[in-house]
């Protein structure tokens, strides 16, 4: 069986992202989400090694030396990273990971996985994304101006990506972005094993 | 409208890259066959624009001095070449263009059409290759370990493809080229317009 590819996805906030994912992981099989390791409480209903790896800032900071995240960030005062081992059982047993990060992160698995697959998730325009902030009716626009102002330092970083995924319905951007993780495994770098094969016989 | 996307399609002989690529076209519409240029006499019922654009040896002479070609071949003292004009029409409608051509070909294409697309068709493995061969009952012994030798040689060129594709059953080679090609669409790349678009609101 073959390994499977570890799928980076970022994008602006409002795009969508979290529905797309969730989508995805429901209608096919194949995929597996990455568990993040983090030092914060678990919240009431969390389950440990499901919806994240808790972990003491000591064991967290063991984690960093040891070289055992792919990678890391802090946020209010609390650590928050990829688990390496996780993810390479995950990829090992032919599952592709879907690695839901922002773009600091995104850059940082890059340099350590040049062979990851980065998709940017985006909708169909600044507008749309306005829209959808609005929509929601939870943030204040003070909130929904600085996620523009934010959305606008992020898209310098696109071109860093290797696929864009357009979120106009959700539908669509699930089968597109299953069709791009797909089309992945027939990269002709992604098959040297057969190649080899192929050429022994 | 997006442009297309120029598809070069190789693959051993015996893989089967014709009946994949005809199935492709009659499935699915957005695609266009590249018809080539050529300086040998139609046959009977081949059409001018349709199967070949006929063309004498002056006027092939000339395409090339004018750089109207893609990449051209001699083969048996006739000339076979793939207008760049033609080409060009069908991928600004949107079209996918797909070229059918030999690896010495393809590798012409790609040192001026680097953003192409390169697809390598291969059997599950070379016993296939030869039990195809041998099933097609129209060919010697000799010609059929000749055409072995061959591919032999071409697997050597397949690390300059992007993708491989595993003709197993016609059925699924089809929606794997099928979804190789789409995707190539959603590449970041080929998307400069709508990043600047986004990045301008």
């Amino acid at each position: 069986m073959n390994k499977g590819v570890l799928v980076v996805i970022s994008g602006f906030s409002g795009a969508g992202k979290g529905t797309v994912i969730r989508e995805l992981l429901k209608k096919y099989q194949n995929y597996a989400l990455s568990v993040s390791v983090t030092t914060r409480d678990p919240r009431p209903g969390e389950i440990d090694g499901k919806h994240y790896f808790f972990r003491t800032k000591e064991e967290f900071q063991e984690l960093i030396q040891k070289d055992e995240l792919v990678e890391y960030a802090e946020y209010v005062e609390n650590y928050y990273g990829t688990p390496r081992a996780y993810v390479e059982e995950q990829l090992e047993k032919g599952k592709d990971v879907i690695l839901e990060i922002e773009i600091q992160g995104a850059m940082k698995v890059k340099e350590k996985n040049p062979e990851a697959l980065f998709i940017f998730v985006t909708p169909p325009s600044m507008e749309e994304l306005k829209r959808r902030l609005i929509g929601r009716g939870t943030e204040s626009m003070e909130v929904i101006n600085s996620r523009l102002l934010k959305a606008r330092e992020e898209a310098q970083w696109m071109e860093h990506y290797d696929y864009l995924a357009i979120n106009d319905t959700v539908e669509e951007c699930v089968e597109c972005m299953h069709q791009i993780i797909q089309s992945e495994h027939s990269r002709m770098s992604r098959n040297q094993e057969f190649i080899d094969k192929i050429r022994k016989e």
